[in-house]
């Protein structure tokens, strides 16, 4: 973790990037309604981090698209992937607006909080300690759909991005779980990525 | 239909329409990507309708909360509801962004059916015709979920919206049906609504 502050990027093409952008707001509305419903900091927070990686992919598409342009059809063709680019960093932004809500401690009014309340299954935060089982274990080994009920939709590592993270995905210390399961499915993962909870069986 | 272009809305509390915001903004995404993924102008049209629509409830939330404050405090309390309704109404605002690619009859680049193709159910537009066999009927009579496996997540009656109708809503002559199925349920249901297929057995 001696590189945390510095950002590291991996290139991504225009099409990886919009699915990704398309995906990442997806889950910024979701992780904000259950920051507002739960009155989370630490749900709100990852909002704002992952809205920090929209911006970041809304830059190289537009950079991108407009380095692919060159003549007037390519200009035309492209117009529709720069439109849903800013159209999902809308939603984004949309998203922060909300978990903004919540990290200045702003009331959640119960109006808000009965508009929110059909968000069925909870999102949560998971920190994974050295002392937890999950290290160096790959995501798919570990099944954690079957055996606790929770599903990880996203891992932040530093500053990097995993969204839907695939089966040989190995999970590493200090890497920052986005997980979506049931209330007693997420206390046990929060349990086990603290090394408080050694088995799941 | 005489009266289709008349503005109709019953009255509807702060509670109510922020909840309806909600959902019809999610709605309202989905069926933008949807309508971009199949090139469908009649969904696109939908997803204006439903922008109209959340334009209003916008309206009233801040018309309503503004008669709410008394004081500093109920001021307070209310930035919440106002700032959530602003930001669903800005991820409204963004599926209507993509629609108005489609009905502008811009090319949908393969990278943007690529982001969208994981939109894993289609939704569909059915239009109810006098002679079909769901008029009349009450919505959970007909049990179409589980006779040809589509969901009806949202009726227009004119310019009215009921977002996930309840069992007992009867559906109506002239009602246009937002459908989510998989694609053979959704062209039963299309053939169904048009009163081409008069059975679901």
């Amino acid at each position: 973790m001696a590189d945390s502050g510095k950002l590291e990027y991996r290139p991504i093409s225009v099409r990886e990037a919009l699915t990704e952008m398309k995906d990442v707001s997806e889950i910024m509305i979701d992780l904000a309604y259950s920051a507002a419903l739960f009155n989370s900091d630490e749900l709100a927070e990852e909002v704002m981090e992952l809205e920090k990686r929209v911006d970041y992919l809304d830059y190289i598409i537009n950079m991108n698209t407009m380095l692919a342009a060159r003549d007037a059809e390519d200009a035309q063709n492209l117009t529709a992937v720069t439109t849903v680019a800013a159209a999902t960093n809308k939603i984004s932004d949309a998203a922060a607006d909300i978990a903004a809500i919540v990290l200045k401690d702003i009331r959640i009014h119960p109006i808000v909080r009965k508009a929110f309340q059909q968000v069925e299954e909870r999102l949560a935060r998971a920190i994974v300690k050295p002392e937890s089982i999950l290290v160096n274990k790959k995501l798919g080994d570990l099944e954690l759909a079957a055996k606790i009920g929770v599903d990880v939709i996203a891992i932040r590592r530093n500053r990097e991005w995993t969204i839907d993270p695939e089966d040989k995905e190995k999970i590493q210390e200090g890497d920052v779980l986005i997980a979506r399961g049931t209330p007693h499915g997420i206390d046990d993962l929060k349990s086990i990525a603290l090394g408080k909870l050694k088995s799941m069986e």
